[in-house]
């Protein structure tokens, strides 16, 4: 059997993630990555779910040990990706999403020159705004703020493997793309060694 | 709007190359190259359909003049990839399928390091011997030769980008995998250049 893939998808606010992840976990091949957080839950978190729940000590300790594939640290909180969770996937045959931002997807290209980097897309800044206001659930603030991180959000597309754009932002078209890319890595003569000796002794 | 792709499908007989590239055109995004040869036509052979039938001083002189993509002998006869045809269908937006062996992919992967070498294999040579004998329309003889063709069209598989293998050999799936390489090809940032600057014009 062969090993799982890596996804890092990473992408802006009214790129369609979510629902590009939920397309992709509904076929049974993939996993989510949980993140591990040093914040405090709260009411609507599950641990284990939401995120790994654990503590400064045990976060710094990981990253000490190398048990941290990314993090980050944001309003005084570490944010990162459990090395040992994510390598049972791979290790089961299932591919592995993580939904995490330029620098981790940066972090993890070093370590996991293999990952595939993935920046979804929607079609153009103009119509980003337009599904943001659209929803109506956020004070215009929120949303201003939002897009303003646009810009940064994208300043390392460019050593990104892949840019997939989201053009309608609820149909499958999107997460099609990324199974298509899925299929053609493990049709690539790197997932295939030994093809010849293969094929005679079959 | 983006250059077609050029894909080298190569296989062994009992591969379903045939098949595989009748799923592909029926799309609509596929032409299939036309090869062009010195030998006589047959009573069965549509000059611009089966072949471009031109003289050996003709394909001399389009060989000399970098006119062929790639070109061999055989049994006294040239058969060649006309440069002009293959590149007009590109410059058209649609993808160009090029049903050659090892030698001439080979000879384009020099020519045009992003042509896309695609090996279609029945998923063991057990399997592609009881396909031909299934036929039940050849000589032993015959059988045997193309069987023992097989190694020999194997010999750079290595150097290929993709190898595809075909299970059923009838149904969609090979032509879907080789889509879905086509889908994950015209994501990547290079068929993408300029990503930040168009997101934020357009």
């Amino acid at each position: 059997m062969k090993k799982g893939l890596m996804l890092i998808i990473s992408g802006p606010a009214g790129s369609g993630k979510g629902t590009v992840n939920r397309h992709l976990l509904a076929t049974g091949d993939f996993v989510y990555s949980i993140s591990a957080t040093t914040r405090a839950p709260r009411p609507e978190d599950t641990d284990g779910v939401t995120y790994h729940f654990i503590s400064r000590e045990e976060f710094i300790s990981r990253i000490e040990s190398g048990g941290m594939l990314e993090y980050t640290e944001y309003c005084g909180n570490f944010y990162g990706t459990p090395r040992k969770e994510a390598e049972a996937v791979l290790e089961s045959g299932k591919n592995l999403i993580l939904e995490i931002e330029v620098d981790g997807a940066r972090q993890i290209k070093e370590k996991y020159p293999e990952a595939i980097l993935i920046m979804l897309l929607p079609p153009s800044f103009k119509v980003q705004e337009s599904r943001l206001r659209g929803r109506g659930t956020e004070p215009e603030e929120k949303i201003l703020e939002r897009l303003a991180r646009t810009k940064e959000e994208l300043r390392f597309v460019d050593s990104y493997d892949y840019v997939v754009y989201n053009y309608d932002g609820c149909d499958r078209e999107a997460a099609d793309k990324i199974l298509a890319i899925v299929s053609a890595k493990n049709s690539s003569l790197p997932r295939n060694p030994s093809v010849m000796e293969k094929y005679f002794e079959a």
